[in-house]
């Protein structure tokens, strides 16, 4: 028998809280056994919201935590004072082995602070990086490091390298997967300082696919799996992909209503353009893992609904079946 | 009566070089007076392109430059070496007051180092950035810096933020563009080292209009007129706007092949979607022109086709007949 998988959900973070996060989690655990999930956040609020459905009672409880973090807090303030927040209480929950994973749809900053100060690093982790998943023409890349890492050293890109690979062979089933480092062109001697002083250090590594330098117009086509890059550019990367689809996605639609010829072709698109669009929608595939912590932080979208809450569960299953973290622990440790 | 202006046309660097350079080149001629067009590289080449046309043949001629350079080729190497090239023949016109500006398809390395060495920097102006306009739901806006200048410093950004509006207001004819800081975040104590150190900076100019820090989300909305960035973060914001526009037009361009439905649908909508497309068409604007030297230096994208190469000389027009140039002595050198 696997064994069972315990996840904390913030019931208070993000946008729709709590009720997109109760129902997200409620549909994880109805759609596969090994999954216990621990919500934390205000007792009567969650269980209003938990009376809405039926499921497994002895696979859900609720930690109560009466605080909540706003988005606009200095997250280290947040995270050393608010100590009864659904967020430093998840945390502990995972700290203390009494949790694997924990899920938050919550202030950024605050999770990735509370996941380098109260979860902790593997010991041999420089930095724990943010690795969203993004969409391509061909699947979906991981994009590391997207977190607060800002001004980053060669060392900690090539430990992004390293966990990213990890990350999508156990987690994502990508066999060998193909690293690529973000550049601004793709001989070996382009690039600023960092970039340059990174290429030579990852061509060394022997336990990685290192495909060279990467342009970002060729992100999109899906050209390596992983995408090494310091948490500025990954920042940009992310949120620009975000913008450009959706101001393009707005403009033909805009577009659509300029004739009734476009009109009645716009009515006709609609299923076809909707499945398309569905591929390029970050949600569709949970959250984005921190990686290179002594237990799992996932950080969804602040917008997000029941589905990307589910998925991100699941992701936390997949994560501790597959031992990513004793395999992390391991190549970390040894070195 | 306004004065000529004289534009250096490299014939041939890009990959549609010399038919669309010179096709271009003679339709911005034809199309406004105070153009003279003269063309850089192997004579008989281009002769022969241009006996396809009619033109008034007092307002183009031909400089002869036997040497061409290559996309792959090392930069500086090229610009010392390739003395009879069309770019340094071309950039050395402009240095010696015989033109006043020089478009190219060609390497963005060659032109970049080409428009350092060979037209020089205005006194004062510490780096030349490359500008690129880049298509928004409002219009455009001006993305500075695109070019080779990696590893900026701040004061570097804040003359980017100054040159970028003086061309924004003169050339494009926007009243106190808004100048934004790309940042990890809107907050003022965002960012890494170099943006942390700029936005006093900016704060402090009196002669720009900054609003602020602005996330690469809100770009393509159109949030501000001038995006100040540096370098290697420009490369990648101008790249990967290029590369998820060709991906998602792809996508839905394949989206609507899979039923009857829609291939029907995507009939109706084509010349919607391609007016529509026609807006996110960066070659729509000319070229990206390199700031701050004594002399315009236009890049246009290397696949240039003769519209692109029409727009780009047409705006070298535009910059010379605004005293551009003038403009950024004055300020530069007072300061």
């Amino acid at each position: 028998m696997e064994e069972v998988v315990r996840v904390v959900v913030d019931a208070m973070g993000g946008d729709n809280a709590p009720a997109q996060q109760v129902k997200g989690a409620v549909e994880a655990v109805q759609s596969m056994d090994g999954i216990r999930v621990i919500f934390t956040g205000q007792r009567r609020v969650i269980e209003q919201e938990l009376a809405k459905y039926d499921y497994p009672k002895e696979r859900i409880e609720i930690v109560n935590a009466e605080e909540i973090i706003e988005m606009g807090e200095p997250p280290v303030n947040a995270i050393r004072r608010k100590k009864d927040s659904s967020i430093v209480v998840g945390m502990n929950l995972v700290k203390h082995g009494e949790a694997d994973a924990f899920v938050s749809s919550g202030s950024t900053g605050a999770v990735l602070v509370g996941g380098q100060l109260i979860v902790g690093r593997i010991r041999g982790v420089e930095r724990p990086p943010l690795a969203p998943l993004i969409p391509t023409a061909k699947g979906v890349s991981l994009l590391i490091d997207c977190g607060a890492n800002v001004d980053a050293r060669s060392s900690h890109l090539v430990q992004f390298a390293k966990m990213g690979s990890i990350y999508m062979e156990n987690v994502m089933g990508i066999k060998n997967p193909r690293v690529g480092l973000v550049n601004i062109g793709v001989e070996e001697e382009k690039g600023n300082a960092l970039v340059k002083e990174t290429y030579p250090l990852l061509k060394e590594c022997e336990d990685i696919n290192f495909i060279g330098s990467v342009e970002a117009r060729d992100i999109p086509s899906g050209v390596c799996d992983v995408i090494v890059c310091e948490a500025f550019v990954g920042n940009v990367i992310l949120k620009l992909y975000e913008g450009v689809g959706a101001t393009m996605i707005k403009k033909i639609k805009e577009g659509l209503m300029t004739s009734l010829r476009s009109k009645i072709g716009g009515m006709l698109i609609k299923p076809a353009l909707k499945e398309t669009m569905k591929t390029f929608d970050a949600t569709q595939y949970g959250g984005a893992p921190m990686l290179g912590l002594k237990g799992l932080v996932v950080k969804t979208h602040g917008s997000a609904k029941s589905g990307e809450i589910k998925n991100a569960v699941i992701q936390c299953v997949q994560f501790k079946q597959q031992h990513i973290e004793e395999i992390m622990r391991d190549l970390f440790q040894k070195n």
